[in-house]
């Protein structure tokens, strides 16, 4: 079968939040206002920043993505995870259970979070059409192939199916760098 | 022939400074001092630190390492160079060739770089005893495998071969995070 050669994209710090903890942040009333699609439908950056703050330190204008979810959480890089002063655990997105604790800090109100810091699972967005076409099932591990003078082959990526998913791979800014990619990257999937 | 498993070191950014410039940077007769020995027999941190600017920012309290060399050069990682706006290329140690600019402040004086700031390229230094065991050749290309929950093969080592070397990895902090290493480490090298 053949080999996807997937599109890559490097997260930057961000945020989620749900209805309840946007009115705590941002007052009664708010809501998210988008200022930008993402690649996968119905994502987007929103024109909302918050401060998140750990026993160490805080980082300033991180991005709160849309729409809202059903838990909080904060997706950084281990070197964000290092300025904080916390020690988030690789995790895919709503697996909080046990995660890193914060302070986020809005224009009107301030959150305790007592868990909800992670660093992201390398995953895989997959369409259905190209899971069938590239024999790739939800919940699998591959690894996946990056060329250039910093090649290397990322192991434990997840891949996730939906057709409500735009197929691409999503890594963080520091395996972004690790790769030496910039604008628009693929990789190849290899099965391990 | 048995693998080698070998430590991983994650190196912070730093510079190393010509006695010239050391002058230049410190004031005349300044000297380094010794603050902490590294793994390469000889090498060393010291007390002495730099403010390293680019178009787009500056970092400060960037180490230099000693001793002394034959030409003055910054290693940074990608998140770093994004942060002074400029573009070094991948580069080993002292192959500095149409590398990226930038001006160094001292206590004493500023120093304009006209080329000398690179992304230092993976390695391995050996010793020569090691290398036999484990039949690498100076400037052979490798692969190092790392295990965990970011388990990943960086691609595009190169080996170096010296009898001053005690055998070590050393790769920068983008890359040292994207494996999700922490503390000692270690990776299996593996032949392409």
């Amino acid at each position: 079968m053949e080999s996807l050669r997937v599109e890559i994209e490097g997260s930057a710090r961000h945020a989620h939040v749900t209805p309840a903890d946007l009115q705590t942040l941002f007052g009664p009333g708010a809501v998210l206002h988008n200022k930008k699609e993402l690649s996968q439908p119905g994502q987007y950056v929103t024109e909302e920043r918050i401060r998140v703050e750990g026993p160490r330190g805080g980082i300033d204008r991180i991005s709160i993505l849309g729409p809202e979810r059903a838990a909080t959480q904060v997706e950084v890089s281990l070197t964000d995870a290092r300025a904080l002063g916390v020690t988030p655990p690789v995790r895919e997105s709503g697996q909080l259970a046990g995660s890193a604790p914060a302070r986020l800090v809005g224009p009107a109100g301030t959150l305790e979070l007592p868990e909800g810091v992670i660093i992201a699972k390398r995953h895989i967005h997959v369409s259905d059409t190209d899971a069938v076409r590239y024999g790739l099932s939800d919940k699998e591990i591959v690894s996946v192939r990056v060329e250039g003078d910093r090649a290397l082959t990322f192991g434990e990526v997840v891949i996730r199916v939906s057709p409500e998913f735009r197929t691409s791979m999503h890594i963080d800014i520091d395996e972004f760098n690790a790769a030496g990619l910039s604008g628009t990257a693929t990789g190849l999937v290899v099965k391990p």
